[in-house]
């Protein structure tokens, strides 16, 4: 195989390299780093790191170029740089395509050359796993499902049925697509009559999804996510969602039912939005802020943390608070 | 098979039909309809679409009559008497009975006629899986389990030792019934020792049991969810805790344990609520709200949520907040 | 079998006994007591309980000793000698060493003997399972993975490539560990890059994880959990963070990326910490609270809970709160 150097790499991320021909064969941290690998620089508290990394480059800016002992690459951003050439180097290790003979692929379901499907996973009828595709172990797949070609479903994960799933996605360990949105009539003696969930979900293309999240299917209509969404674990989006491309959600967020968020929404970890609401393109939610209304103006940023206080000082914030709802 | 027509269905949510001998084959939302569907309209915002669908037949309030051309049931309550009319349509759909060779059964367990049991779940010994079980797929059950008559299962269950399930439940994709709960003893070291948690959980009927939620078994006595509790994904509830029934438990929502939650309350997504409490009857907690003390006065609601603002006018009041603990 | 005797119990916990001779052969509450039970009393609030217990021998506090008719064990915590007592009785049921066949196991893996490994369980290439190790069913582990001996891992459990579990820890059933950390870099034109996360989870020992708690994998070093650490369910723990010897995480709680938090801390359920902080040793933070700033003083508790209120008083109070951000 031919060899990387830092000339190759520089050209994949823009940059320029102090000397061409240096080789390298991985990639890792200032502190975990090794004499063949590449690494990066940004924070200049980090310095001591710098001075101490064994890697043979590191990724850095222009204006920090002169701290560095050693050969480098300078590039405008070398976070982003340096996940580039991360992705470059993971990308060399394909996955062998086969099929476990211990699971189960259902009638008329269709599965394309080339993917890779573990042992005890079970597929539905009448679905269809495209091209590439990586189905780890214990997953289960629904009825007329698609799996977009270069997925990849890690273990544990449940796809139900009519699920669409487009192209490049990862859905993370014990996340659940497709569960029965929670939608309750009540009959006048208090029992709650279930509203049958006959949408689906409807999840397009370089679309995360974290591990243990779950996504509810629509009540008629689908739950929809975008292109380029991306949703970190534990989190819960409602029934008829519709999240618009390139939003980030962290952790533990919930999204009750049909809310509509914008594209490139920025949701803090913790932070709950209620249902049947609108978030305009561009909103910054901070963490742990729960929204209770629409948010119109788009490019604006939300807050509503209590601030944190020594106890015996919450102590007296908490008796004058409750003498305000009086 | 018979066909279904409006004065059939018009019988079965107690209402009064245009036009008698319409034939419906399914159901769905005014704008996903076609020419067979019955829907239903109960939120005149959506007059539009009203106008506009393809529904053969549309349930709405008597005081909408006028509103609609063409075929309608005339009802009460609509979104009530069209959860009926879906659910009618969804139960003709029954599976078949089967038990997939690749599925461990315990010894001495017994599996009732009428169950479908998918691929790869693991079932322990002396357990008791009633008629018309439905248990789809990577399900765990544990010893000495006893699931009710018509309870369905989705896949990447974990049932654990001992629990009892009622007939009639929905236990969704995920789902953790019968963990340890979390009680630990400290030693003079600062060592936490566990404590056994050796009770079980008792589910009664018609309870649904969220995706990815997790209900903790008792330390000694039980955990116990009354018949007609409907909990939502992402939902945990503490050791030896006790709902009552028809108590309604959105998704987020943390119970601590040994706390004691009424009847027909409505717990709002997000809520938390602190161990060893007690919750009357037909309480309403806010989404978001955290209770930290027993809530003795019934069909009271209690809220706890900071306002959010914009983020600079949060930073304001913030500070202001802050000197009051001063 | 040897009789277990008050005395035996007596010396196991440290306690003084009323009678040496009384034969005890399993433990219960107060109430689901039997004649041959031992259990404990620490609450006068349960004094009625303690009169109608059929439990042969109760373990109290020497200033209860007055209130007991029957036999009883002096000690000077009755909770810690209960946990004591019942982790004797359950060590005596130890588990009979079996691999199912329908289990995986990859290529180059060691399993010790004395384990035990449950049907439908994925385990990958060169990884090593020690003594004593138990593996329920529908778990998956990854390739290069550690599990030290006499660890316990419940279903549906999810380790991920290259982590490492020391001795004694227990995965309770739908954790995941080892996901990838939630890491991205933004394109110019709004797309996230994914930060490839190559980093991994090293859990020292006697750690407790709950039911569908998350861990993520380091970025590029290791998430790291030390020694004693407890955890409970549906928390997730962002990548590189390090959590120190004997701390406690409730539920629900979250922790963002490359935090670290000292030992013997105590976080309360629902609590909220933000990434990049550092926490103290024995830190306390209430239910509910966000921290959003490193907290160095050691031995504090901080609080940020909004006080809950009946709802009409709240609707005044959160207008006023709303007038001090203008």
């Amino acid at each position: 195989m031919e060899d990387i150097t830092s000339e190759k790499l520089s050209l994949i991320i823009d940059g320029k390299c102090s000397n061409n021909d240096v080789v390298i064969d991985n990639f890792s941290s200032l502190k975990s780093s090794n004499n063949s690998s590449i690494t990066f620089f940004t924070d200049r508290k980090l310095i001591d790191d710098l001075r101490k990394t064994k890697a043979k480059v590191v990724i850095l800016k222009h204006e920090d170029r002169e701290l560095r002992i050693g050969d480098w690459i300078v590039v405008d951003d070398p976070y982003l740089a340096f996940s580039k050439v991360a992705d470059f180097f993971l990308k060399k290790n394909v996955f062998k395509s086969s099929i476990d003979p211990n699971t189960k692929i259902g009638i008329n379901t269709k599965v394309s050359p080339g993917c890779y499907i573990g042992p005890f996973n079970s597929v539905g009828n009448n679905s269809i796993i495209n091209h590439r595709v990586f189905i780890h172990s214990n997953v289960s797949i629904g009825n007329n499902v698609t799996i977009g070609e270069g997925s990849k479903l890690h273990p544990n994960v449940t796809i139900g049925d009519d699920v669409l799933i487009g192209k490049n996605c990862e859905i993370f360990a014990g996340a659940s697509i497709g569960t029965d949105g929670f939608g309750y009539a009540q009959d006048a003696d208090g029992a709650w009559n279930k509203i049958p969930q006959i949408g689906s979900v409807v999840i397009h293309n370089n679309v995360d999804i974290g591990s243990n999240t779950t996504i509810d299917r629509g009540a008629i209509d689908n739950t929809i996510i975008k292109s380029g969404v991306k949703i970190d674990n534990q989190v819960q989006v409602g029934h008829n969602c519709y999240i618009d491309e390139n939003t980030i959600i962290a952790g533990c967020v919930g999204v009750a039912g049909s809310t509509i968020i914008g594209k490139n929404c920025k949701i803090g970890g913790a932070a709950m939005i209620l249902g049947h609401l609108e978030i305009s393109d561009s909103i910054t939610i901070s963490p742990g802020t729960m929204i209770t209304k629409s948010l119109k103006k788009s490019n604006n940023k939300y807050t509503a943390i209590m601030p944190f206080m020594e106890h015996k000082e919450w102590l007296k914030m908490a008796t004058k608070l409750k003498e305000k709802g009086k």
